[in-house]
């Protein structure tokens, strides 16, 4: 892909994508003036057969350039049915972390028609690459790094750059490392430019490198490279050896993965791996019905508790009016919560120890909250009884049961938000999965027994 | 701050941290051996003046260093107690995007104090970025640029490097520009390092670069650096002029705090924008009761559905044991919808001409989910109705009323939650405002009157 192409704003990419869509064969004379994210997103656009067609008939660097950008979904798709020749040229030619992330969504017999195409050298990495878990360090990280020798000069080292320096890959870092590879010290290009050409690289490098191992997570991973604002990290094994770096873009991609996954498990869900339309129904429903089932057979528990309340129900029909208001209100308090401190959790600004200054804050909090939606529900009580008969002879003692259970509600809800994901932390879980549903269901549960407690209390002998 | 310190492991950190809170003179001896972004972290644990007093007392690197961390919390209110000379000093010499961060947040009477000590050329720069909003481009990036001259030699843009780069700064890309600061093209240091040395900076520079305009909000930049996998992207004006540039890692701080924003609006709240932790008791009510209060309001409506059917209620008292099952499912099917959907439209991966695509899965998921819901239901009542009297004689038509509503509220809870991020979106308006409380209340008050239509049409003359 020429390095020379105009970048497209939002409109016209939609006026080409609509091209394409209607004349897929327009696609090669459009590709040919944008850039590879661009390219990618028009070949997103077009059916399986089309994609692979025309990424048959572009100059090789072309085809390259799109294969190797993340956002070109089904490219494994599309390298199963290129013509052999050029899928294994693409193959080899691009990056080796998106190499292994293409050929692990392989079928079995894709990776065995494939994989044998690759250079021997190219093959052992793979099988190294494919031993990695795919969300951790060594599972994303590329293999492509600059490594220097110690006691080569900078002088040296600016030459080696230049001779093993591949077109368009970014050089981040350049690792010293010792004759076992393992990482002695970082040094990146501009340090190399500016030292003066005589010295050793070990004299100018910087020492004490930040490193990550091969299984640590890539949420972790690209926690590391934020906090450090690197560039790059380095990514070692058990014995400190080098096996390839991890990239600042490569963590961008993870973080706003990441961040899909905690929104779908905060609505109370599994996390889709593929794009909303892109995903089968079929898939789609099952990640969906599982958590639902389990939180409808929760909130079954509210027909055991309501049914054990029938009696009082039936002779204070008027406490059934408040139920949806009283069970959503804990909820929603239990959802702002639980919001709060899943983040909170996540950028590490509360640590599990910090769970007894949680609990008072959100102790004081929920009865403030409660507090407020107690008075508001207590005045609507008490203006709609002004006028109309709707909330019977004792609406202040009905006004007041509402007034206290508001209270209790909206503190158990607060109480529950914040604590879950503290629990589900310490158990190892994802905080993330006390979503809302999750809460809101506990509390409903909680929150009808309280309101006919209070209510047998407040009402015993006027209306119960 | 020097280059080779040991990075911590967390467990480490949490150590130091204990012992900097207990004892925190020696916090000096401490952070001597670590890096910045781990001094911050322990600069927080202090209370203000201790945190003041350390940073008097570190060497000028080190105190720049710690100020140069976004992290690093607090930082305006420790410049204002800061010694004047000192705090002089800091101030000139952290990068531009940070001195602008504390500038802003400075009270006026430590602008009054502090902005006069810098430099002229600084304080214009000052008066230039502060008129750019905070969340925009010109309001995050830094001015700190290399700048290259499109006619002069490969050699002589190397020596210019050299002898402009300043230390501990990343060089993410020159910029070649034209006599009146116009973009021309961006060039690598790896580019110049690779090209004859002979050659004009014209002639190796890539041509048409990606930029983003001052005024651009955080969010877009971000998604640009992401998509087009660039280190960096300069800042223009309306005449293409160069104001400064914005940093991959200053895109990663953007994308967690919007992610932050996303958390907190989807609990059904206003964000945050302070840690959980460091945020008043008051100012955290204030967000939360909000939006809490304007649900409460919406579900009151709630209490007048039921009214209406009150009579229906008092005949068939064992309707209202399934209101909070039936009002939860449809709550949290519209969560599960409006998760997907919110995130889809962020990654753009759902655009608002895709809205009736997602009006089809959404109606297939709903029906589906809705049926097995319904199922789950319709068997929970046969079986417990073989051992026990609760759901009357008429327990098989009570079944039959449970299974449509289910499906009716757990469609009309997908159609909710997944429309409503799009109506939000075509109105101007984040879609991440749908959170899983706001559709739940718009649900609740639908979901019952469907619940006594569906229950008046097949129980009437039996229970009815």
């Amino acid at each position: 892909m020429s390095k020379n192409k105009n970048t497209m704003t939002p409109d016209l990419l939609a006026r080409l994508r609509e091209q394409v869509k209607s004349n897929p064969q327009t696609v090669t004379e459009v590709i040919d003036q944008i850039k590879a994210p661009d390219a990618a997103e028009l070949i997103n656009e077009l059916s399986l057969e089309d994609a692979a067609m025309t990424l048959m008939m572009f100059p090789i660097e072309e085809a390259v350039a799109i294969f190797n950008e993340p956002s070109c979904e089904r490219r494994h798709e599309i390298m199963e049915i290129l013509e052999a020749d050029r899928a294994a040229e693409v193959l080899k030619k691009i990056s080796s972390d998106e190499r292994s992330h293409v050929i692990r969504r392989l079928t079995p017999e894709g990776r065995a028609k494939l994989v044998p195409t690759l250079p021997e050298n190219l093959q052992d990495e793979m099988r190294m690459l494919l031993q990695f878990p795919p969300t951790t360090a060594g599972g994303i990280m590329s293999t492509e790094y600059m490594h220097l020798s110690p006691d080569s000069s900078v002088s040296e080292a600016i030459n080696h750059v230049r001779a093993n320096s591949r077109q368009r890959l970014h050089i981040y870092s350049c690792y010293v490392l010792d004759d076992e590879s393992r990482l002695l010290g970082a040094i990146s290009l501009r340090d190399l430019v500016i030292a003066s050409p005589g010295k050793a690289v070990q004299d100018v490098m910087r020492k004490y490198p930040i490193s990550v191992h091969c299984l640590d997570d890539q949420e972790k991973v690209a926690r590391i490279l934020a906090k450090y604002n690197l560039l790059a990290v380095p990514v070692v094994d058990d014995n400190k050896k080098v096996l390839g770096f991890v990239t600042i873009d490569d963590a961008l991609d993870v973080i706003i993965e990441e961040h899909t996954e905690d929104v779908h498990k905060l609505g109370g869900m599994q996390a889709l791996e593929e794009p909303y339309l892109a995903s089968s129904l079929i898939d789609m429903v099952k990640k969906r019905a599982g958590w639902l089932i389990i939180l409808f057979i929760g909130e079954m528990l509210t027909t055991t508790a309501m049914a054990y309340f029938e009696d009082e129900l039936r002779k204070a029909i008027v406490l059934t009016l408040f139920i949806p208001l009283i069970v959503s209100s804990g909820g929603n308090s239990g959802s702002q919560a639980a919001s709060l401190i899943i983040r909170a959790i996540a950028l590490n600004e509360a640590k599990l120890s910090d769970w007894t200054k949680v609990l008072w804050r959100e102790i004081c909090s929920g009865l403030m909250l409660g507090g407020i939606l107690g008075t508001i529900g207590l005045l609507r009580i008490a203006i709609w009884s002004a006028f109309l008969p709707t909330y019977g002879e004792h609406w202040f003692l009905v006004g007041i049961t509402l007034f206290f259970t508001l209270i209790g509600v909206v503190l158990l809800g607060t109480l529950a938000g914040s604590l879950l994901p503290f629990a589900l932390k310490r158990l190892g879980l994802d905080p993330a999965t006390s979503s809302a549903p999750f809460v809101a269901t506990i509390v409903d549960v909680a929150g009808l027994i309280i309101y006919f407690t209070i209510a047998s209390l407040i009402l015993r002998g006027k209306l119960l």
